[in-house]
């Protein structure tokens, strides 16, 4: 199998979506306390007004605004005291020119009343009589009907990914139960005579599985499901029985491991085995992460992921979550920052690559630092806050430059 | 009770800091599997070298590097071949000098080798004879003992919040469990006549329980837990008996509401009726937020937060989240980035402003413009997508300048 027609990372990203646009996820009902994270899998559409009555946003008296006019602490206006609301019932009385009703911060105003004035502007002369000491205008300290969320306004859109403050928002609807979607499902395959588990005795030779681990926390982190993790040792069938398994039971395979030749032989020849178009994407002009196979079975995506731990975790960040977040249409921003750029690197051009970073912060300034290292070191990553991205048509990037930096 | 002696941002949180910095929170050993975002409660030191053999990162032969100099494509050094080391096993044959042996990407190096020659840069003349066409340096295209983790190295500091590239480290180093912090457990009451929970009928005057569901979600996102959310009547007994039943069950108690006077009153007056210092943080020099109550009752954190949504998001973000990462020795970052200021705005000196903001991205730059409102509505928080700080000796910040912009 070679290597030559590799695709650049915008065409691997078209194919993906065009393969799998029609993938279908089950969404189910769920009270609020349990979506934060979760992705909306219908509009939310507010069928009622919030406010649903006029509220005032201090402690004060409710008037007409016009009763104000003219009064001032040498000339007060004189009004006649009607009494209160009180918090959480129903205002009763109505307002007439000439009137005032004492209003708590949050209370309703009654019918009539068109502004709420502070009552550090009044005095109380006596139980039936008010002193107003300023002008206030209409509309002045109350939030009206409708003003917060209106009936009928469409709040949120399907897609998006449930956060406190919508949870906020969605109880102020009233709303207790919202259609999410299910998490994606992700099966996840290690492959490699060198791999062990870590229950097994290391012995010289081996090493431990380290992309089953990460992806299995990494599918976690962006809302998906890992149904099996397992290593598979190279072999042809053995491969293949788990692949088959896996898109019985996933919605994603992932297969890691490859790093010498005759594993990704295996892992291409096991996806063209089996019922669907096989591979479609053969190589990535990605650095690193060159090495990358992406094959449909049955309907379901399957990623042939390098073998070393920083390249598979690129894929996934670039592709594997790319795919996830367009199945369910989500729709939010990358995590990212911007950054002044504190060195100078060349790459080849025809070639998407990824620079490892840290950042640090000098004079009120975020600058990133190149993170070096063979991409077999597994701290190279966790020594890396993100990565900048050098697309394929340029020849590299240089010191000073601001570029944004994405969160690993 | 008065609001004339609020504290400053920062003394309330020195004082948070000093009072609860004995809270103990238990710790718990358990699986990488479930550990992404929980913080760590021991330091992670390695027990082995990673690799803790000498690592080929290319498929190629493993020779003495002095053999290959002079090499070139016209004159190659010609070596003696003597077979491969297989992917995962141990490499049994030592390399004397004008000697090579076959290794895959990720096999082990013989003994005796201190190089590896790409396969491309070599030919096999016949089953014992290898011509090699370019020099190689010492230690070129290896990964050696311990280059990634030594032995006996602090690779993970206690508080730390767990990522997916940690569990990938923790696996190279075969780590299985480790032990973690339990979640920190809230109790979270919302009060007020007129609050009523989502079940309920809506009538007019009432108002949904907004606080005790955005809170709910806030805390599962710094990772706690809540072990009850409830809505409380203005009452001093009804108020008095759950906070109390609050500080058995959790580490912090949560009361929302109090945008009257009245409900402050009662949230005081309970705090000091029960066993502990009681109130110790009387309003705070925070807009919006300065009606914060702080106690501390039966050794617990009772947090007496404002009734508007948006202020009590602020003052978790501030003070609530703030103590929460303190007892558990959380070291991270915040969840920040720099915008350039799209708006002048003038503050109070003496007090610390929050102004809610929306991010744009023009011409590759980022910029905060305004999101003002009044603070009890809900929607003026799910519109914005941070804030920004005014520091209390600041008169307000102007149109151009750069500042942190805090995610929400």
């Amino acid at each position: 199998m070679d290597f030559f027609k590799v695709e650049s990372v915008d065409n691997a990203k078209e194919k993906l979506i065009d393969k799998f646009k029609n993938m279908e996820i089950n969404t189910r009902n769920e009270d609020i306390l349990n979506v934060t994270g979760r992705i909306l899998a219908k509009d939310i559409i507010s069928n009622i007004n919030v406010p649903d009555f006029n509220r005032s946003t201090v402690d004060g008296y409710a008037i007409k605004s016009s009763d104000s006019h003219g009064s001032s602490e040498s000339m007060p206006s004189i009004l006649n005291l009607k009494g209160e609301v009180r918090m959480g019932e129903k205002a009763k009385e109505e307002i007439f020119p000439g009137e005032a009703i004492y209003v708590p911060t949050g209370g309703m105003i009654p019918k009539g009343a068109d502004s709420m004035i502070m009552i550090e502007n009044t005095e109380k002369i006596d139980k039936e009589t008010l002193a107003i000491y300023r002008p206030v205008s209409k509309n002045e300290n109350m939030i009206l009907i409708g003003d917060d969320i209106k009936r009928d306004q469409i709040v949120f859109k399907k897609g998006r990914r449930i956060t406190p403050k919508d949870i906020g928002t969605l109880s102020a609807m009233g709303i207790s139960r919202v259609e999410i979607f299910n998490k994606l499902k992700f099966f996840v395959i290690s492959t490699g005579d060198e791999i062990i588990d870590l229950d097994e005795k290391l012995e010289i030779g081996k090493i431990r599985d380290i992309n089953g681990y990460a992806l299995d926390s990494l599918i976690k982190t962006i809302g998906g499901e890992v149904v099996k993790r397992i290593i598979v040792k190279d072999n042809f069938h053995l491969l293949k029985d788990e692949v088959k398994s896996g898109v019985n039971k996933a919605d994603i395979v992932l297969i890691s491991g490859g790093s010498s030749v005759g594993v990704r032989d295996f892992t291409y020849d096991v996806l063209n085995s089996l019922r669907g178009s096989g591979v479609f994407i053969k190589g990535i002009s990605i650095k690193p992460g060159k090495p990358t196979l992406v094959g449909e079975v049955n309907n379901k995506a399957v990623f042939g992921l390098p073998g070393h731990p920083v390249s598979s975790i690129i894929v996934f960040k670039v592709l594997v979550e790319y795919l996830a977040k367009n199945i369910l249409g989500v729709n939010e921003h990358v995590q990212k920052t911007r950054a002044i750029m504190d060195f100078n690197i060349h790459s080849s051009p025809g070639k998407e690559t990824y620079q490892m970073v840290k950042l640090d912060e000098k004079n009120g300034e975020l600058y990133a630092s190149p993170n070096f290292g063979k991409s077999g070191l597994i701290t190279l990553l966790s020594n890396s806050d993100g990565y900048v991205v050098i697309k394929d048509h340029e020849e590299g990037l240089d010191r000073g430059e601001k570029r944004d930096v994405y969160f690993i």
